[in-house]
């Protein structure tokens, strides 16, 4: 990790700590709350930490903002972030609270297409980033860590489009509901 | 593929039409409207096609059903799909139309969780399924090619998690607008 990536420009308000390596047994401890992590043995912690940056944020910073670019996702080491999103009349609304040892941000280290909504640290945070060039470098260069990642990520998305569809139908069936009675 | 999985047997009522070896110039003329192909050489659909299995279902069988296990996706390879889903009520919906070269049942494959809706033929339906023991022995046996559907499956994921997160937002901002002129 020599060169420092570009477009972690996005997160140059942030104390950059360096790579995650030195916070790897922190980051093994993450395991039992850590989706992404959940199948990963103390060797593969280590080894995806070398493709990790952690920064520290202060309570109140925005970690990621709606609507701008960044093709990284994160995962909190430490701390707890806000998830806000502008409703229609675009006033931000809290929309989720996130605890230590889930990530964010997925969805635009894939597809990168602008954030969903914007975190806030909502305690001292620390972070550890993985971006989408690192990810590509480690399915290149660790083909059976590139492939746990992966299928981590799909699991993770496939039970959050689960729920987010249930309860997509179930609010349409309401309003239908609602709508028949009164005819 | 000498022996043909077990867990097949949820689609034991479709003629099964050997793997998709003799199919994949017709697979590979799908990747102009196949999200999971876009990115594929015609080697690799060659080579996935060793991985999958290629089923007829006539007009108005059901293919995959709500609540029911099955550890596979399918490609629409030919004819078109209707989804459908029991409201609070228990009336089957049509929630959507799958049209060939379209993929269904990712979810499922990657988390093992029943079947979120059922499927029927529309039409006359060639589908190729791909299931999660053969995705396994693609990851160990062609890592940049399990890499490549994983990174594929992740994207459409992702991007049907922002939309359908969008659409539940949208409609819960609409409820309290609503809530809010009632008061």
């Amino acid at each position: 990790m020599a060169d420092r990536p570009q477009h972690l420009a996005h997160l140059a308000h942030l104390e950059h700590l360096g790579d995650a390596t030195k916070f790897s047994q922190q980051i093994h401890a993450l395991i039992p709350r850590c989706n992404l992590l959940e199948n990963f043995s103390p060797a593969e912690v280590r080894l995806l930490a070398h493709f990790m940056d952690v920064y520290q944020a202060p309570v109140g910073v925005e970690i990621i903002r709606e609507g701008e670019g960044g093709d990284f996702m994160l995962m909190l080491v430490e701390g707890k972030v806000e998830v806000v999103k502008r409703d229609r009349w675009n006033t931000p609304q809290v929309i989720a609270v996130v605890e230590t040892g889930k990530t964010l941000g997925e969805m635009s280290m894939i597809d990168g297409e602008p954030r969903f909504a914007t975190c806030v640290a909502a305690e001292p945070t620390l972070i550890a980033v993985l971006d989408r060039e690192n990810l590509a470098r480690i399915i290149v260069e660790q083909p059976m860590l590139g492939a746990k990642i992966l299928m981590e990520l799909v699991l993770m998305l496939s039970q959050r489009l689960r729920a987010t569809s249930g309860r997509l139908l179930q609010l349409m069936d309401e309003q239908s509901h609602r709508a028949a009675n009164l005819l």
